[in-house]
């Protein structure tokens, strides 16, 4: 029926023929990517752009933001991170005009604007690993514009510590005669290892410089807060110890941060070492270097690299994922599918919370998505292996025993400025129906949420016995917002005597003892003393 | 604190050099793959042996099966899928103690029988995704066995058709310092392309004879009856028209080949054609040549090849995953991300379901796992996208708008033997005490089934509105079970007015008109001509 079955093959076959010309081998020449781009794109198309949470195929980009609207528009951008300028500015001029992504971060607020102005139509907000499992079904890219470190002449990259997404979404384009161009920061006749096959790949082009990239998990320990210590410490004491919490993945921020110092002190004195806290899926957080180097850590696999953290890395290859060039290998794919089913813990942090524990960092005006959070801070129906930590979560009401991921929200009661955290509705909704969105972008929804921690105490809420004794027990924690100040000082005291709600002093904690002096390490410099020097701070943390 | 941070590479490097006598770079003589075994393995390690659905290390297998068990023990053992007597033989010697697995299907009688004579230990039972999550998190191989088509002299690999889980397990294992050893079918000079890249195998070793593998999901249109013919119907018309299901995933069996084989006769006359089932995440079923030869389906991503589709696949790259070989790219992990975050429908079987919806093939005496339906037969609380079919699953009781995935369970009400698939307790129950799993093994949990489909009618479980609700609309197509028998007509009524059941009659299907001539093949031979003769089925498939 059909009168061609190679519509695409011979499309790409077309388009690779236009550009011989000013091609040698399959090396693009710098100066004319724009020429190049306005031969192997079509109006229309689906273009994958790499913007990971750190690399960024920033030269690409900026091409792309240069070719003639005249040429080239409409296209269907899929970024799973829109963190360039760049990104947007192609909205503007109408090279493209439907969006697929994950999360926008710094240009969440321009996002926002944008589609209100109708120079942006959003085809929907993904979670990361979503966003790449769609590329195998109904956003099949045509073009792809990923970042590599090195090129040889064949096209082999090399990927280095920063492998991010790059493979799978050029095994997306490669696969289904789609057009795979690559920027790189050096071509080589020899490289370190080889993380994508040159088989795969159709154009290398050198970038004018190397490709942007941001030290976006790096938190300094001068930051963090009594508040935040006092936190992390119930954190340890009242989930981590109680459950036997020994696989996990943990967020951005000084939260976790805070948690990650306090292991080889706090943690240490309570006896745990060994016990909990053993297997990571982590992006290679500097602050987590004590608890290394103290022998708490068995594995970390890891999203992306972390600027500075090269040298350590390679120096520790029982701890990280290393290839045999001895620098990481990590691959965001895999670690959100890691975070998604191997880990038994997810703690994160949020704008807003309503009274059912849903939650989203959407607020007014700013659409910034999600990232990874749906993905690890879900609980995950096709498990079927135990842990304690899993079965601990267990609802005894059936004769099918079945756990559950723990899922935990760290957050304040305000937010700077003195916004609750705690609200009656998200302002999500609004947003959602502002934004045509089919759907409420709520980052978790509460009845993944097994815990809740603030700084005045933690909700179970996975002992709840109903949808009224959850609203109270984070009623409980949630201080003087309004949200808190409804619930009676009675009812607090049945929750805590069910062990539904713990304050510190339930759990063994003095506010006293929240001091700074528990953190491992106090500023960068600490960190870069735990590491032997191999840690090496982007100049931006060094102020000593 | 530690001693060493390197104490796998020096174990990895120390074991190597002592195999360099007999070994030529990379490659392992033929006939000494036993020694090299005996070398490169050491007792308790994590040691995973490809086992794919199809493809099998069947050569190493029964290498690893003659090692010394003085030498080699308690291995802990890490198999997607048991297919073969040497995956158990293992464990009988002593070779290997624990077992970490998904899917036991032919030998899930021995296995259960080898557990309560204590010859092994479950580790865990994994669907898919998750066991490939744990290699990088708690399950970090030691050494790993698997199968490729071709390699080159630098160890670069050719896995073809059969891709699977081959990268996978070889990413784990290669980035963490564990050892890949590969048996090919053949070592060349050049490769047709690249799949796996050469700095990630540590040895190759030529395989005395080619790579197991099965045609696993070849169904003969000549077995399919007029009750799977009338199931179907009802699926298309009841299910896929209703809530205009464009992406999808079919599991393996009669029923779903008959829903196959309508698309182009019974779909058509519906006027569906382009409206349902465009993106698939499938193997390449033989029962899709119709349908894809009709224009219905735009794309089909596999989770593995099917033995005699390589010539027609190649043939239909605007539709399949290729290579620039020409041949398919499948990918095991990918395709379940896309399985579990990407399509709208799961459908698939079950041998028991308890008046919850709760499924499980595990029954008496066989503990048989449950492959990949755990993750595609649940719904993904990570998705953020929407489409038609998941909005039509929102419940309307909130603010915040959320769909679901659909998951159908299809079923006769009676398996072969008069046993009821409906009843009040899964054996599942008992054979997780017995066999002393932490965890029940249920395949698919009910509080995410969304549709079930009998001979009698479908239940539109969503649409439930309480527990109560959803046990009767069970009944009311479980036929005469006992629990089919246990509802009144009256009730049976009510449910229909309410559509929460539709009995056939109640969706304009006339039993008479599900007649095997409305299947667009009615035998092999027929699919082959659809093919244009690209299509060879295996010889046992030949009967013409």
């Amino acid at each position: 029926m059909n009168d061609s079955w190679t519509k695409h093959r011979d499309e790409k076959k077309l388009k690779i023929s236009k550009l011989s010309h000013l091609v040698d081998d399959k090396i693009i020449p710098t100066d004319r990517i724009v020429e190049a781009l306005e031969t192997l794109i079509s109006p229309y198309d689906k273009v994958v752009l790499e913007g990971d949470n750190q690399k960024q195929a920033s030269f690409l980009s900026k091409a792309l933001d240069r070719v003639d609207p005249d040429k080239i528009n409409n296209l269907n951008m899929i970024i799973s991170s829109i963190s360039m300028p760049e990104h947007l500015n192609i909205f503007d001029k109408g090279i493209a005009r439907k969006l697929d992504f994950s999360y926008a971060g710094s240009q969440s607020l321009r996002t926002a604007q944008m589609i209100e102005d109708n120079r942006m139509v959003v085809g929907s907000i993904n979670t990361y690993l979503e966003l790449y499992a769609r590329l195998f079904v109904d956003l099949i890219p045509n073009v792809v514009l990923v970042a590599a470190d090195k090129a040889d002449k064949d096209g082999n990259l090399y990927t280095g510590a920063n492998t991010e997404e790059t493979p799978t979404i050029v095994e997306a384009a490669a696969f289904h005669d789609g057009i795979v161009i690559v920027q790189v920061n050096e071509i080589v006749d020899t490289l370190p290892r080889v993380d994508i096959p040159g088989s795969w790949v159709d154009f290398v082009v050198k970038a004018d410089k190397p490709y942007q990239i941001e030290p976006l998990f790096t938190r300094d320990p001068r930051n963090i807060k009594e508040i935040h210590i006092l936190m992390a410490m119930m954190v340890i004491k009242g989930i981590y110890a109680r459950h036997n919490v020994t696989s996990l993945n943990h967020g951005i921020g000084f939260n976790t941060a805070a948690i990650e110092l306090l292991l080889p002190t706090y943690g240490e004195s309570l006896g745990l070492k060994g016990k909990i806290c053993r297997n990571w899926a982590l992006n290679p957080h500097p602050t987590l270097i004590p608890a290394i180097e103290s022998g708490w850590v068995e594995s970390v696999h890891c999203f992306g690299g972390e600027l500075g953290m090269e040298k350590y890395i390679a120096a520790r290859p029982d701890v990280f994922f290393t290839g045999p060039d001895g620098s990481l290998r990590s691959n965001r794919a895999y670690c959100q599918v890691a975070g998604q089913y191997a880990v038994d813990l997810f703690i994160g942090s949020t704008l807003q919370m309503d009274p059912l524990a849903n939650s989203s960092t959407v607020t007014s005006g700013r659409l910034a998505g999600f990232g990874g959070a749906p993905n690890m801070g879900s609980d995950p129906h096709g498990r079927r292996h135990s842990s304690k930590a899993w079965l601990d979560m267990a609802s005894g009401d059936s004769d099918i025993i079945r756990g559950k991921k723990l899922v935990v929200q760290m957050v304040e009661t305000f937010k700077s400025g003195n916004d609750p955290v705690f609200v009656e509705s998200l302002d999500a909704i609004n947003v959602g129906k502002n934004a045509n969105l089919a759907s409420t972008p709520v980052m978790i929804y509460g009845d993944d949420v097994t815990h809740v921690v603030t700084e005045e105490g933690i909700a179970y809420l996975y002992k709840a016995q109903n949808i009224d004794e959850r609203r109270d027990a984070l009623a409980a924690i949630a201080g003087v917002t309004p949200i808190g100040l409804s619930i009676s000082k009675d009812k607090v005291k049945k929750l805590r005597n069910k062990g539904v709600v713990s304050l510190p002093c339930d759990l063994g904690i003095k506010h006293t003892e929240a001091k700074r002096s528990l953190l491992a390490a106090k500023n960068i410099e600490d960190l870069v003393s735990w590491s032997d020097g191999l840690y090496e701070p982007p100049a931006k943390f060094k102020n000593w």
